[in-house]
């Protein structure tokens, strides 16, 4: 997909999403919240942010913090070039946290500009950094027909009742429930008329959006069975999770950068879709340059597999410049970064023996750039 | 805590344990059941008998498997040096495969040979390799005070019931409701006569043991905050949580050998209680010779730090079998080994300078050593 395009919503409907990154992360045990802390040198909101902003039909993100980490989100949205997203600062409890992130779309003093009221809006945790664009439509499509939608898992252990002596009073049967997770979806006016109608009791001692949007609005929620990777990360063993997912991800993960023009658009084209049956791809069309933008976020999000698909002779010098901004990434530190220069040649006047000499110039610069930890290959295709 | 020997149970009880491990891990995407999945090379299963195993007051463990891992898991108690463990075929659900666990204490003919029936008994889930003797000791005491005990932990998501159409019915009050963990501790009579009256369906479709015993025995169970780290192993990421977790647990331990008489048996007994503050402390007093089981089995449990207290004046022999002994383990491939070889001094007739040539043997020792990435130190302490 272009960068910059936005695909219509699934059902034509328009959709902003808030994310609640206000706690304090007690349960982790350390000073840093949840949210905050780096994994894979990132901060776990940042991913949660960018599955946000990869979904090319949500409008607006809204990060909703508490007033001392204001100053730390705005940098971690300009270090990782997020788009697309709005600051608001939390309230003390998780529901005031949501109202007020709700507030941007509806109320002018609000914020120094009033954001578009979305037909539905998302709620997702910013501590759930894996949620895929396949369980957020389902769950806005749902929305939409029901009013309120959100995911749900299986119980992973039996829930109890206790009774006020310490003792078990009883235990439920364990398939009639399930854990209501996230994302979750409403129609914007069903949750910011619950919100505006529920109690103070409700806004600091509840939880659950979906029962707000039912109590006040009679609005039954549809529940949407999702997967196992939209889990909270709750407790540190979470955060290591966390990082051997991300590590496993990106090491499936290609960037396919193309600079081909109309002629051979096909090919472009075809290289991706086929990569995408055996890994994710991140297909881009530019032509490399150093202050691209849209490379830039690529790169600071740790791709570590590239192919450069060129038709020019020789594309050692854009080969070289994206080489300089791994560099300057730090990324090959962490990990080899692997680099692939495939060359489409649809010319029939270059001998053959011109263009192995331009291979042989990468494989010469190959080797200065394996002292860097970046693996570079040459790739001739004849095209015809 | 000398080998072999066995402390009294809290409370003088007699207490074993019963292992369900029969399940097939569906829910990990894998082909391998979750409790025979290896983490850092070891098989999960054996994380939860060593668990057991270590603590001594703890008569028998019966690992249920079914009946293909059968042979699986003779070879695991075998590799690892499990002790005191049993293991009988599971059956086709978790409550049938617990009891037939708990038939080894009460049926002649279901074993071999008839274990002696403890008093209580502990059931402990063979994926949850990280308990400590402090909850077992817990709900082992509050298991004999009341019929019956298990552990509990908040619920991390908000629990719903869902109804009919597949929209939400309403939604549990979180702080009312708790999730049921292991270990589970139980009267011995109480639990075997509740899995004797329940009916096929509670044997088919029942997970809770605490509630079995509530309907046939109207035992109430106690219900005992567990620590964050009683949590099950279920989906992928949890295997990957578990390897972190036992790294970080590996950094964090020394094994403190010393064969050190009367005399100074007070240093000996100084140096592991003072290390203990800060590091978890395995102490063990043996004279090192290659075939003792009893530091086979540490060694094989991927012990990474070793203190070596010796009052000889030469402790090289021992050290180089030690040596010889872990490189064989394979262990130093993942990761260094500290070996830190004590020299306790209560003698006053050798003079510094000889004492000074010892140690410059096991640093010329040590260079070697260093090469299989094992590093060895030499210590001198003068005790007057």
């Amino acid at each position: 997909m272009e960068p910059g395009s936005r695909d219509a919503a699934p059902g034509r409907v328009s959709v902003s999403a808030v994310l609640p990154a206000g706690g304090c992360g007690e349960r982790l045990g350390g000073a840093t919240p949840k949210q905050f802390c780096a994994v894979q040198g990132r901060p776990l909101v940042s991913y949660a942010v960018r599955a946000m902003e990869r979904i090319s039909w949500i409008s607006d993100i809204i990060v909703v913090v508490s007033p001392e980490n204001i100053e730390t989100m705005k940098t971690i949205i300009e270090k990782y070039g997020h788009k697309r997203v709005t600051v608001v600062e939390g309230g003390i409890t998780r529901h005031r946290s949501i109202f007020n992130g709700l507030k941007v779309f509806a109320e002018n003093e609000f914020s120094s500009h009033l954001l578009q009221k979305p037909e539905v809006v998302i709620i997702h945790d910013a501590v759930r950094p894996f949620v895929e664009e396949d369980i957020i439509s389902k769950v806005v499509m749902a929305a939409k027909e029901h009013g309120a939608a959100g995911a749900i898992r299986p119980l992973v252990s039996t829930v109890i009742a206790s009774a006020a002596d310490g003792c078990l009073d009883h235990s439920l049967e364990r398939a009639r429930y399930r854990a209501s997770e996230m994302p979750q979806a409403f129609l914007f006016d069903i949750i910011y008329e619950a919100y505006q109608q529920c109690t103070d009791y409700d806004l600091d001692y509840g939880t659950e959006c979906l029962h707000l949007a039912l109590k006040y609005c009679k609005a039954n929620a549809k529940l949407v069975e999702g997967t196992a990777d939209l889990w909270k990360v709750t407790y540190k063993r979470d955060l290591y999770a966390a990082e051997s997912i991300i590590k496993e991800n990106l090491s499936q993960q290609v960037c396919v950068i193309t600079n081909v023009k109309e002629t051979l658009a096909q090919v472009g084209f075809l290289l991706p879709e086929s990569l995408k049956s055996q890994i994710k791809v991140e297909a881009i069309s530019i032509s490399l340059s150093k202050n691209d933008s849209c490379l830039q976020n690529i790169v600071s999000g740790q791709c570590y597999n590239y192919v450069c698909v060129n038709e020019k002779k020789c594309a050692l010098q854009e080969i070289r410049e994206l080489v300089d901004m791994l560099e300057k990434s730090n990324i090959p530190l962490l990990c080899p970064v692997v680099l692939i220069s495939v060359h489409l040649d649809i010319s029939e006047n270059d001998s053959f023996s011109i263009r192995m000499e331009d291979l042989s110039t990468i494989k010469k610069f190959a080797r200065e750039a394996k002292k860097k930890n970046i693996l570079v290959y040459g790739l001739l295709i004849q095209y015809k």
